[in-house]
């Protein structure tokens, strides 16, 4: 018998601004960004705020609702959401109930907003929660950690865990908005600050030479946190991830996952560690892992692995940390490989090194080479413990 | 201070499959879509079954599993879930849970299908729970009645309820292939049957008058059940919708919801009558008041409003039910209005008819010319009454 085609395109369009104090009332820059909406009437807006960053910024969600009795082109909800950061925003299955019966109670509608403020894993939790009320209202994030920032802030995806299965409820939802406000990083601790520039190296490596060079004359003003070498640092990885997603495949698709170099590791990692690691500490660890077995396995000079190494550990990354190494074929962190496979869906794809700028996906992985890359990560660790100290 | 731009498009495609007998080994049409489908490793495929169906069907799990032994195309997780249909489906979130939960168990991944069978309800509960299960494994839908095969289970959207608010949760997700089985509508009700159609007569009035005049040319055949008319009905239906859906707007961003002619008032008599009024039942009472209030106004001629009245009469839809009565400005149904309003966001939209074939959207609604329709609805049906008996 017959058949019917249907076939049609969907385009999304959204910007990333960086600024400063977002919610001085004399920055315009989201009043603005409202102002070019198109409103049939007045809008709503819901706030959701970390945990962390509610108690570090405790003038916050009184600047908020000043900046909106100042700009009116928003209908502020009055009450504010705090919830917790980090990973427990995506285990607990009621945070997402309690934005849900907020859309519920406060009548927010889909051309309403909710804005999202805090690290990765409240963008995570809250731009799900957006995207499924109403099968998907406005949203808006303002990340406030160099890691989401500059990578998981201003992508497409969101979820939340299941039973402790990292993502497994989730989509791809574009969000309409993202503001990169330079203010919240002034009270980030020292690890958080760094853990996120993992992911600039990654990108680096992957995309583009000249920048992992630059990072490499910029360690030393990374680490003392030089305002402006950071600014520049988050701007250009967020370019280079945005390019990434809008290219062939935003919503993937497909098997290949370049910008998870160096990730199958680092999400075991932090499972292993029970998240104590960091996702950006465990994403440098990866890196060090997988482009040493680039080098081990022919497809990457040792003087280009000597200079990623170093970059790391002037850094200050923990990558000969115990949860990484790989001792034998019994080492749980081998298990991340099987666990990558299920979540790409059948066919392995690891993203390799070729030199440094440029990616190679590879389908398979020899676990005892996997072995000698820890032990060579191990000893250059040990050879270089010195350059930790320089800064 | 600067910004970045993100922009892109995702391209969504798939097929509406025509067909009888899916489930027997010698249709090759099901297995002929997977083997099309470029899989890096045997995928698996998960069945949720409607209960109505598999109560009218008792052979169809069996005919399931002999099918996919002969066609090994897929691996069939042999556990098939049965739910129940209709809006307990979407009413029940430990059946949302229990899909998701399968997903887990049998380790199904983006690149395996959940394919359900069964009215709009239960399509609607499996696309969304396969919608964000690992942000989105790929899905089949085989819709089994009139109305899921002519409208709801061939279109981008799915949805749960949440605390009795319809549709409260939900995405749009494009379904990967869409398989219409004749074999399913020889079971229906009478009632069921029927309902479907007002779906069809809606599309054509707002978009393709031969369809409509044809539709009234063939009453008598679509209540005798003829198997032939009702195939066309459901493909020019669905095809209309498609087109529409393929159009401007496919995820909804706007206000404008042709589409929704009639539904108004409908989605509201579906509430008051505590679902015991069907879907496609309360849509012909919804198209019965609004192209009466669309004469009223003066948009359409009384000519066109009594060929329309006459059709829905002639299908035996019950127009003139008290839930759909506007005795006056405090009936219930009215209510429906600002619930609409506020599910479009802000801006109420109506399609009302100019002339059979050809809407045209109003922002507001005179709700003592609805009383006047209602009045004229009834009145109708009085005088009426002898056609319906004529088959």
């Amino acid at each position: 018998m017959s058949h019917l085609e249907q076939s049609f395109s969907v385009k999304f369009e959204y910007k990333i601004f960086f600024t400063s104090s977002l919610f001085d009332p004399r920055n315009t820059r989201l009043a603005d960004f409202f102002k070019k909406q198109a409103a049939v009437s007045l809008r709503k807006i819901y706030f959701v705020i970390d945990q962390g960053v509610a108690d570090a910024h405790p003038e916050l969600t009184t600047n908020i609702k000043r900046y909106f009795e100042q700009h009116r082109e928003m209908q502020l909800i009055q009450d504010i959401l705090i919830v917790p950061g980090g990973e427990r925003a995506k285990n607990e299955p009621e945070l997402f109930d309690q934005i849900v019966e907020a859309v519920n109670q406060y009548g927010i509608d889909r051309h309403s907003y909710i804005a999202a403020i805090g690290g990765g894993a409240v963008l995570d939790l809250v731009g799900y929660a957006a995207a499924v009320s109403h099968r998907g209202i406005k949203h808006i994030r303002i990340p406030t950690t160099v890691l989401s920032q500059n990578d998981s802030g201003i992508g497409v995806k969101n979820g939340i865990n299941y039973k402790g299965k990292k993502n497994f409820l989730g989509t791809f939802a574009p969000p309409n908005g993202v503001f990169n406000d330079d203010t919240f990083l002034s009270t980030l601790s020292d690890r958080d600050y760094r853990a996120g520039i993992s992911e600039a190296i990654k990108v680096a490596l992957i995309k583009d030479p000249e920048f992992f060079y630059w990072i490499a004359t910029q360690t030393g003003a990374l680490v003392k946190r030089d305002p402006e070498t950071m600014n520049y640092l988050i701007k250009r990885c967020a370019e280079l991830h945005l390019n990434h997603i809008g290219g062939d495949d935003p919503f993937e698709s497909g098997s290949a996952r370049p910008l998870d170099f160096g990730h199958w590791a680092a999400h075991k990692l932090e499972q292993l560690s029970n998240f104590e690691v960091l996702h950006g500490e465990a994403v440098a660890m990866g890196i060090a892992l997988d482009s040493t077995y680039s080098f081990l396995k022919g497809m990457l000079a040792e003087t280009d692995l000597q200079r990623i190494l170093k970059v790391l550990i002037e850094l200050g990354y923990d990558i000969s940390n115990p949860h990484i190494q790989i001792k034998d074929l019994q080492s749980p962190i081998l298990l991340g490989l099987s666990e990558f496979q299920e979540h790409l869906g059948g066919l392995l794809s690891i993203t390799l090194l070729k030199e440094i700028g440029s990616g190679e996906e590879v389908h398979e992985m020899d676990q005892s080479l996997l072995i000698e890359a820890s032990t060579y990560v191990y000893d250059a660790t040990q050879a270089g413990a010195g350059n930790i100290h320089q800064h």
